[in-house]
């Protein structure tokens, strides 16, 4: 073929807006996503992402894996398949879950892309244009830019070292009948090691909140993509344990096993599994074949629990270093939560200081954190708090990172 | 942790539809999503799905990719990534589309989930509850339940032997006008070896189509996931060659290298990019790492291109198998294309035969395709026709299940 024409031409520009969504104006680019380009300079000590720790992946199991499926299955691992998942995987995923609490069967278990496409999905199954959501102030970035896409609006409730104030749920909802006339779509709530936030919600609200959601028939969306990494205290029960009939409940291997295969679920009423499946079958079909059948055959052979295991330990270790240092090197005035697990925790520092403004100081010292008010869905707090990863990096590094951001704030606040 | 909780009680069923948004009225379970569950029967003859030749997926070369990978880029490849995609596959991809005729650079391409998740952000970012969108009729399943989800509406013009009627483009724009009183949000097209109806666009036809499009002022999806898929005749310059400004264009590695790792890519004006990275941050963050790395792995080790080879002359074997078949076993009054490439043929039935019913019958002789009323999206044709997939089933399997479905056809035109 010899089309003559020269793709070196200048292509002309044109105005695509006319062309767009209206709600491509509520879509904005996520403030992690375009911090990582920027700490993706080799020396930033990277605190702002929410990376799992790249020195325990578990490369070798993953490779064995790979062969064995390739020998044993690999056509079908390579072809397309069910929109609901790799059936061997819902059977595990379903067990565990029952483990865990949760009353699941294959029939209650979409795979999808990492809980994020389940958050997606949730938008595109409950969200109509000017819909309210509940959720805690701070609350996760990933979901709010999720949502937007459907033009949510969003009534919060305060959080605090109990994790969500469930008292302040009738309130907000009554806020939103007020505002809207209808009811919030649902109630977002991250229980485990709450991202940003870094607490865990209590027992006692736990069973609080299922009540007053029962009361106002709400539904709940119980993200749990830390839930596995507990370094102290017990387990406490999913809140789907107390409400399975109104909770959609969301888990990922992203944190216990790698977020490069883009594996999560969405556990459900079997009532709603219908809606999600047709929902991931117009998102993309289905999962990856592939890399569902890789996250199958390491938990199949036993091997994720004990690399949890391992994780656990490391991450404790390292959370108990971000702790001592921030004990050793930050200024007075400063506070921040104790997680008993995850990847996260929010610090405070003095009202005079601006986490948005510090940043770029902070960059300076070559250290980078997400700064708090990202974590508002209405921009109304978190202007002297920030999030800090301690999952990624290792312990002398992140003694060197808090160091340099407690010289930063010292000399910040010495003028 | 004792739960003391009685996980098999009776969980209570809940009424959810007053919670749902209004889109999910629009959406619906694809009708080969759901033929996939019954063509699993191993006996049945599946000339239904859209599947790639399972026994030319290459194992091998798959085992060395991943092996290679995880050696020498291992914690890279699992971590999370760029939602732009991975940087040395966007380079291979913009290099590969500039020798086809598009003027990419790595700026123009983001990676997706394959094609579908391609097809769902564009109706994220331009579909407006009942806006229009102008296509062939038939068109692409696939293409309308992504986009119902939108709440799209659909003007069609018909297709022929030189695919797309480009004629008739500028009428169904009118009548959209007519209708809602805005234009439509874009036109789309599958210019090579069309799904479901085999035909290719001509070449008159696509500077055709280029001029009424700029003079309408109108985008241009080009779907394109069978173009290397050319049996017989010349490669013909993508739409996007004469209108890069205004045309996004979709690829996959689907149907070249294996549908199960979810790997297709947007080549589309710069100025558009900001607005899918930002839909494709919300859906699901990044399309997997380790399976682009693989991608890429195959590719820039020269091996596609071989294999594509290998696969462009084992389905022609099959599609000159079914061709003869259809000829030899087939009753006079039918007619099918005779596709230059890809995975399908268009057969049309006597108007007696409605091929909904007929479907049941062919189930009976254990033969499956899809009735053509599916393609249709204001259902308005394709009574009598269905679509053959050539690419799937061996030889000796073709021949069976024309011969199955011609001994049907026969037998209903009797009586």
């Amino acid at each position: 073929m010899d089309l003559n024409m020269d793709l070196d031409r200048k292509v002309p520009v044109l105005d695509w807006e006319p062309h767009l969504a209206a709600r491509t104006k509520h879509m904005h680019s996520s403030a992690i996503r375009e911090l990582l380009k920027i700490i993706q300079q080799p020396d930033i000590i990277a605190f702002s992402g929410g990376l799992p720790a790249p020195d325990f992946f578990p490369l070798r199991e993953v490779g064995e894996a790979c062969q064995y499926i390739l020998q044993e299955n690999g056509a079908k691992a390579m072809q397309y398949s069910a929109s609901e998942g790799y059936l061997p995987l819902r059977e595990y995923l379903s067990d565990a879950l029952r483990k865990y609490g949760i009353p699941a069967t294959t029939d209650n278990i979409l795979l999808t892309n990492g809980s994020q496409q389940a958050l997606d999905l949730i938008g595109k199954v409950f969200i109509d244009p000017g819909d309210y959501i509940l959720t805690s102030r701070p609350t996760y970035l990933g979901a709010i830019q999720a949502w937007n896409a459907y033009q949510s609006r969003y009534h919060t409730v305060n959080l605090d070292d109990d994790g969500m104030v469930v008292d302040e749920i009738e309130h907000a909802y009554d806020k939103v009948l007020a505002d809207s006339g209808k009811p919030p779509s649902f109630i977002y709530v991250l229980p485990n090691f709450h991202n940003p936030g870094g607490t865990t919600l209590s027992q006692a609200r736990r069973e609080q909140l299922a009540d007053v959601v029962t009361k106002l028939d709400l539904a709940v969306v119980e993200d749990d993509p830390y839930g596995q990494l507990r370094f102290e205290g017990d387990d406490l029960p999913p809140i789907c344990t107390y409400i399975p009939e109104r909770t959609i409940y969301l888990g990922t291997f992203s944190k216990t096993l790698a977020p490069g295969f883009r594996v999560g679920w969405i556990s459900c009423p079997e009532v709603l599994m219908q809606r999600f499946v047709q929902a991931k079958q117009g998102a993309d079909l289905h999962t990856g074949t592939f890399v569902q059948y890789v996250a199958n055959d390491i938990c199949q052979r036993g091997f994720l629990k004990q690399h949890v295991k391992r994780l656990r330990e490391a991450y404790k270790e390292r959370r108990d270093t971000m702790l001592d240092a921030l004990t050793e090197f930050w200024p007075s005035g400063c506070s921040w939560t104790h997680p008993e697990g995850g990847l996260f925790l929010w610090a405070k520092v003095p009202e005079a200081i601006n986490t948005v403004d510090f940043l770029e100081t902070a960059l300076e010292e070559r250290v980078a954190y997400v700064p708090g008010v990202h974590f508002y869905p209405n921009q109304d707090g978190g202007l002297n708090a920030m999030r800090l990863n301690f999952s990624y990096s290792r312990t002398e590094i992140i003694v060197e990172g808090i160091r340099r951001l407690g010289v930063a704030l010292k000399r910040r606040l010495a003028g």
